[in-house]
């Protein structure tokens, strides 16, 4: 997922553009997946005239060793996803969606996923939640705590089988919802999605205040792997 | 709240002590409150055997400038906030409970949560979740996605008519309850918590990969500030 406007970036720019570590923030993610065995195929949801930028990232940074295809993105997230899948359709047997500005995910933890998805059908990275989190109707005064221990936030890869989350979309677009997070299209038509513990760091890039740690993060990896 | 053992820093030495932008971390807390001019007191709640270095930090970074008192404290964060109640009693209207390990919280939204708390009895500054976050009796397989827009997480101060937040800990303590956070204690008896959104970034420092982040944060407000 690629066509993100990153309105809260403060800029024109889209964030994925941004610089980090000697790379825009999209080639970080892309690379990841191009070292996955599992994946042949990547596809690109991006924004309608921004293909040429995406062909030269991919010569400049030599991001062509596997297959690529670029899609222009709709009007939602749903609806890029849908367009990113209904390219592909049932050419594969599974489909990782990874937002295109979350360029750290460890790569152990997305072949669990796929894994995962490969045996049950939907699976996604997720980390305990460790805030103390209130519900509130009126975002005024708080009505209660949650039990935190049974929560967890979700990132992204999110894996499904290919059919599944096909299906699942279809239902929710026939339904007239829109979802934010493509799992739950699955829980609502009753497949179920298995948690996947992410133990390292997984950063979204959602304002200019996140680059650094982002930074941080992608030069200790590259130092570990040196 | 200044006594945590930091054991997710992965080393032997208090988080707080850890130096950000020159201070240690639990300065540049201290700092802040001294500011306030709501503030008249200050009590630091730390571990048994500290008491003499809170004292230097006090004397080299200049924190003396209003009273402050040092108690020890207890074995769980609810006896600890305890201890430091019961050594100021009903001395002031209100209290303020803070993470010492939280140093970047922006002093005027400090000052909007003492006025909430002087009007309703509790206040507590919190940020919406914008993680789309699921829940799971097993931690394996996700049951439901919770409504996002209802959801918020809570940080610190923390802020109470002094009498309100004394009865309910005390009676949180009479039933046994363990709760990691103070406005809990207020849910319980029926006492109304009030939110104040934090719209800047409020963090805690928990792992050393926070740092670089609350450096920058810090960094960024004293060029303000010049």
């Amino acid at each position: 997922m690629a066509a993100g406007k990153g309105t809260r970036m403060g800029g024109q720019i889209d964030k994925i553009f941004l610089e980090v570590d000697g790379a825009p923030i999209i080639v970080h993610t892309w690379r990841r997946f191009l070292s996955l065995p599992s994946v042949s195929k990547i596809v690109l949801v991006v924004r309608s005239g921004m293909e040429e930028e995406f062909k030269r990232l991919a010569s400049v940074h030599k991001l062509d060793q596997k297959s690529f295809s670029l899609v222009v993105g709709g009007a939602e997230r749903q609806d890029s996803v849908w367009n990113g899948l209904s390219s592909v359709k049932e050419e594969f047997d599974l489909v990782a969606i990874q937002d295109g500005a979350r360029p750290c995910t460890p790569v152990a933890v997305i072949e669990k996923a796929f894994q995962i998805a490969a045996q049950h059908g939907a699976a996604v990275l997720a980390r305990r939640v460790t805030d103390t989190v209130k519900e509130s109707q009126d975002g005024l005064v708080v009505d209660r705590t949650l039990d935190r221990s049974l929560l967890w936030a979700v990132q992204t890869p999110q894996v499904f089988q290919t059919y599944v989350i096909l299906r699942a979309i279809a239902e929710a677009i026939k339904k007239g919802y829109k979802l934010t997070d493509d799992t739950a299209a699955c829980e609502m038509i009753g497949q179920k999605v298995c948690l996947v513990e992410c133990p390292a760091p997984n950063p979204k890039a959602t304002s200019p205040d996140d680059l650094p740690y982002i930074e941080m993060l992608l030069r200790n990896e590259r130092a570990l792997s040196l």
